[in-house]
């Protein structure tokens, strides 16, 4: 992080006039006593952006907050875990519809400033029976404990993924909360995670929008666990002005440093979603530089870091750079195999297309820690691209062979 | 297969003046037993065709061998596992020209008559000093044991892979014999596989290439394991005709029936090719109809054969349908959530985008064999698309984790 960015405590609660609250409602497993429903919300009227799963198969709760944010700012993220309301059709909808008029009528807003999301199993109706009533309850308690709504909003997460910095915008100081959720479906362009951030920073709607934008691109836009796509991804982000700022307009003074800022926060989520994927036991930032384009340079990485054989082979410390140089030649970008360098964690592991004269036992090493960079060099033009991806475990597929039996037969 | 068609004994040898040979050389590891050198010979000048791989990281027999097709017709496919002879350079260039050179010696051959083939560890060099001395020894044991010349080219496959078939061009009985390799890096578009195919037809040169294109493309071009391409794939077909059918020409009398019988061979080992996936345990036929497009419904066949998730419910017996459809949503193709049909096996599992009144016993019993058909219906269209593919095991990661360290510590 730059020096005008600092880390703070208060994560999401961390900005000035933001409240929330968690409850369990058992919404998985009645059984089953864990934090599943939370609520964040504005004390003040913001400006808001957000950003939400491309997949044509969307979620109800998608098509309803996007749909909300097209009329409204928002002032409330209603958010459940332990059901996705995906693939539920009409029922789906009504439900989606009627989570947010009780969350409105409790906070005395609008239907049309609440968002909400949803994250879980898909294809299974919304037990509303034991979410409905419990929504003014959880209005009522709202508060300042940032880390309970973090553990909400979990669902195969092992812990709860929360931040916040200041940064100066002149000469004032703002801040930006966040938490979100990964795990499985993790995937560029938005996966089966959800991002919510608070600021206090006063903020013109283009240059929160454009901000937002920015951000999901240069962080949860990069990273990949499995490749598949999630129907509920979601980052909104709201700011509501209380650190009293000269308004923040698109490209215009203090730009840049809430930018960065905003983008630092996201990327420091991202990352902690790979490094926190189903049974993942490595973050690899793959780093692709001399590309024709950058766009050539994007196709090597995700060909990469997508690629199950080379996963798996960072699984087992395996420095199999033949892997990686095969997923090159598929990506679809020029290649030239004899211009081609590899580096493992900054070690030679290929030069020109060959293999490197360096000890198997340094190579082994170099991929052996929880965190590794693998660095690619085309050596053919001026394109790059990062993205940060992980390896492929047998705990993974032993994780997630039986979800949607287990759900139907409880 | 039509009722034109009729497999026969033989395999490889089963056409009219065909001869093979296979040998132990110890490639991978000299200490091990194991036939790895092969020989495949017309005693007939041919006319052949062939694909390689797309990947632009190709093996250097991949390029002298599509090199010497263009300048000559081929009589004779010299091929060995152990050692794809891939990532190797100047040096790799010179060992796959020296092969077919002592190939064309002992044969009494031109040098680009001879087809070379290579499939095993990637990134090091062939060990000459083992393969080159023998070669004149295996031309020397040329016979009709197309068995063992189906083990030699075996790499991680568990089975050999052999078929043969006999089909009626007019009066005339022509024979087709092939033999197949697959394993790992299985794909779309060619992947670590080899197969050689041989014929007694009379078939002109304008038809083998046509029809071994058309044979690709319905058959190891629908296939999918891993979803990586190699650096080796190769299809080679060589026609002797000493059949004594009146020679068959593009688009003329026998080609429909030729090009049927070519089809279902290469069919046949492509289906064994991916039931024989490293670690694979199911075989599952994913088809897509009423798409857009064809292009359409291949693009949701692939989202959906070559998503992680979705091939790790299959493991587990899990009738996940909810995955199934979130790759539909995120293939590219044009899709309505609310018009799509998936079936499992035949049994109903999601109806217009929702879960079907289906019991989950019967659900999981559809999806519990060793082979079963996914059927997804996006009911806009016309467009179809069929695919071949597999589960994704705890064991498929395990046995992956650790070839390039193994090989390298030897």
């Amino acid at each position: 992080m730059s020096k005008k960015i600092k880390e703070i405590e208060g994560g999401i609660c961390a900005p000035q006039g933001f409240q929330v609250a968690a409850i369990s409602c058992g919404i998985k497993n009645p059984a089953v006593e864990r934090l599943d429903l939370a609520l964040i919300y504005s004390e003040f009227p913001t400006v808001g952006s957000a950003v939400y799963t491309q997949n044509q198969v969307c979620a109800a709760p998608v098509r309803l907050s996007s749909s909300n944010l097209k009329s409204s700012e928002p002032r409330a993220i209603l958010v459940n875990s332990g059901n996705a309301n995906a693939c539920t059709g009409h029922t789906g909808m009504v439900n989606a519809r009627a989570m947010s008029t009780a969350a409105s009528k409790a906070l005395g807003l609008k239907q049309r400033e609440i968002q909400v999301c949803s994250t879980g199993i898909i294809g299974v109706q919304m037990p509303m029976d034991r979410i409905e009533p419990r929504i003014a309850e959880l209005a009522g308690s709202l508060g300042t404990d940032g880390d309970a709504a973090a553990r909400a909003i979990m669902t195969s997460d092992t812990f709860p993924k929360s931040i916040a910095v200041s940064v100066k915008i002149g000469d004032q100081k703002v801040r930006i909360g966040a938490i979100a959720k990964g795990a499985g479906m993790i995937n560029p362009h938005m996966a089966t995670m959800l991002c919510f951030v608070t600021t206090d920073a006063a903020v013109s709607k283009a240059e929160i929008t454009a901000a937002t934008r920015e951000a999901v691109d240069v962080s949860f836009n990069r990273i990949t666990v499995d490749g598949d796509m999630s129907t509920n991804d979601t980052v909104i982000v709201m700011a509501n002005g209380q650190a009293g700022n000269k308004t923040i307009t698109r490209g215009g003074a203090g730009s840049a440093e809430f930018r960065e800022a905003l983008g630092q926060v996201m990327l420091c989520l991202a990352k902690r979603i790979v490094a926190d994927g189903e049974r993942v036991t490595k973050l690899v930032e793959v780093i692709v530089r001399g590309a024709a384009s950058n766009l050539d340079a994007e196709r090597v990485a995700r060909a990469v870091a997508n690629s199950k054989l080379v996963k798996c082979s960072w699984n087992g410390n395996d420095p199999n750079w033949g892997r990686i140089i095969h997923a090159v030649g598929y990506s679809g970008a020029r290649v030239k195999e004899e211009m081609v360098n590899i580096h493992l964690n900054g070690v030679l592991a290929a030069q020109n297309g060959l293999a490197a004269p360096t000890a198997i036992e340094k190579l082994s090493e170099a991929v052996s820690g929880p965190e590794f960079t693998v660095g690619i060099d085309l050596n053919i033009g001026r394109g790059e691209f990062t993205i940060y991806t992980s390896d492929l475990s047998p705990e993974y597929v032993l994780f997630n062979r039986e979800e949607y039996s287990l759900n139907r037969k409880k």
